[in-house]
């Protein structure tokens, strides 16, 4: 199965390819792949935004090695998970919990000590030192006992969204702008409510939202009726609001670039407002 | 045999990392290449280019999974293909065309139901749903036959290139800048007819260019002589004609970046005369 | 064991798929990492450096194959290499020096004739046509002796880096600025005295510089005191020197850009000065 690495080292300089060298060594016969490795230098959130897309696609047993590490060589404290048909490994600082939040049950360890004595790590590349060769050790089969003590909560980040207390409006905000200029937003099908620590030893409460198709979609200067599902429902060149491929509400032009045509940036202010259902 | 992705989704997203899930969840011994997912957006002749330029260099029984998609969601057919010693899965759009211009037989089958209800399937995103699923099952032996009926004409891109009547001049255009500033023309040694449909039970009428070394090459503001086979045979800062990699006209610069040099684009006439032969 | 690949063919055009469609025609199962494709364009330097910090963390038997090359289709020979646990395939250009000085025992072939008659290769993508095809048959058993005739020295490249007569100050230079505005200099541990030709017959004679911890650290308008092992040992948003994780002496802010902050940029002067010790 393979080992799927989420990083925001960029693939400029030789830090991926390390981490492939390092599994190589360990677990040579296991396909490695790369879901993103240009997540902004250190913007965790847009890490877990995009594990969280990725994750449900990937094969039974696949090991995700996730590094978005600002606080590398600090206190923050570096896990291995299991969750699911999936095992993860990243540190504790949020970089996984949108993923894990969809889990009913997870399993943590602190991987600290888990290949002997950490001051004898280096304190700043961790993916090399630690979280790849901990993934390969995974994918060939160590079990989780064997690599630390378990951890009882671990760091989640809030969900940006809100709901109206009459039930006809919510404001999320632009989560990601995709390569194409489709900003994608944080109201969708699946989110939860904010919460600063994920229990790992209770199931997750969770709300989830289903937008009505007539809902009036305002972001910036744009205003947009209608929840479409696909960009040809529009002319090329106009705007639209649709259900994106990860379920989550997208604003896009047809054939175009959204975010440089109407300026929309991550962290913009979404309201949706709709009748009483 | 090994899976080659081409696409425009860029390596920022998710999207190509995704389709990786996908393909080792039905296939996972198949390794997969990534001829490019650098395409820009939309632009289904520049993908054709590249699927035609890296085609030749795969072994026997590859697999070619090509999505520059502008109308996914709409009535366009996907489509499987063999040709030659290879199989194809992509959008009827052209993309496939000048790569399968070069064979004598092509199949081709429409894969809108190959893996079931079609409206089931995303509408913004057919390279996760459909375009890798089908191309993993092509790689672990499902037969064309299998994914969909027979289509009998498939879209063809005109290829840009005409010669005058007197034959001593030809115009094409500048089909690619490379990373390097090489501009890459549609003057070459393979090349034929403008043409709206390639008719798939007939072979290809097929017109192929040999330019003599002393002709006279005309780009932009710039005038060469002769048709160099090295970048070396010029003193490193000075432009040149050769012959690319892939056989084609290239005009560039020895250790330097001709595209910015001389504002080549994309697009751009160039214009080639000679004495008779 | 893997193949590495380090090139300066960026991602954007089909060089590096070309390269492993070849490969995989040739040796189907053997797995093909990338270390790097953005080496700036005919940088040889900036290759042959990122080439040294990758190289010691891949597996036993992993064949490089490095190919930064302007000198393409000139007299430049193309070499197959053997030294230490390692195979590496690349033009003589000193693009492999910094890396096989390292080794006390280096063997070089080359493979110009490697695969038939030098005259039918391309003059412009060797390593499509030579490089990547000997890569792949060492990594299936071919032994060097049967790829080429011995060569006896190979080009290296001098390494930036001075020391004051009396001892208490060194020389050298930001090498490398990394994807987060790191600035890596040419000081640390393991470095070697300039020379023209690495001789292959004779092990290297090496200098291996350590700096104090209480060194003070010049470069453009930054000074700073204090060599440091982890970006967390200062405020978020403070500069700092440290050892990078490559061993060599960095230039960083914690969780920022110094490159972009303090304008640094490849080949600035970095003096270091401290007392006898």
């Amino acid at each position: 199965m393979p080992i799927a690495l989420l990083t925001d080292f960029g693939l400029r300089d030789a830090y991926v390819g390390v981490m492939k060298g390092v599994i190589a060594g360990i677990a040579g016969d296991v396909p490695v792949i790369d879901i993103s490795h240009a997540i902004p230098p250190q913007d965790i959130r847009c890490g877990a935004l995009m594990l969280w897309q990725a994750c449900r696609y990937f094969p039974t047993g696949t090991v995700f090695c996730a590094v978005v590490d600002p606080g590398v060589g600090s206190e923050r404290l570096p896990l291995a998970v299991e969750a699911g048909p999936y095992r993860f490994v990243g540190p504790d600082n949020g970089l996984l919990s949108y993923t894990l939040a969809q889990f009913p049950s997870v399993r943590a360890v602190g991987i600290q000590s888990a290949l002997g004595d950490p001051s004898a790590l280096s304190s700043t590349f961790h993916g090399r030192d630690l979280f790849a060769p901990v993934a390969a050790m995974l994918s060939i089969g160590t079990p989780l006992d064997e690599l630390g003590e378990t951890v009882r909560a671990i760091k989640a980040l809030p969900w940006p969204l809100t709901a109206a207390d009459d039930g006809q409006a919510m404001t999320g905000e632009i989560m990601q702008i995709d390569h194409f200029g489709n900003a994608l937003t944080s109201i969708g099908v699946l989110s939860w409510q904010q919460a600063d620590q994920l229990r790992l030893d209770t199931p997750l409460s969770r709300r989830t939202w289903y937008i009505p198709a007539d809902a009036n979609i305002s972001v910036g200067q744009l205003s947009l009726t209608k929840v479409r599902h696909s960009y040809s429902e529009t002319t090329i060149g106009k705007p639209l609001a649709l259900v994106s491929s990860s379920g989550l509400l997208e604003i896009s032009i047809n054939q175009g670039n959204a975010a440089r045509e109407f300026d929309l940036q991550v962290g913009m202010p979404v309201v949706v407002t709709y009748d009483s259902r």
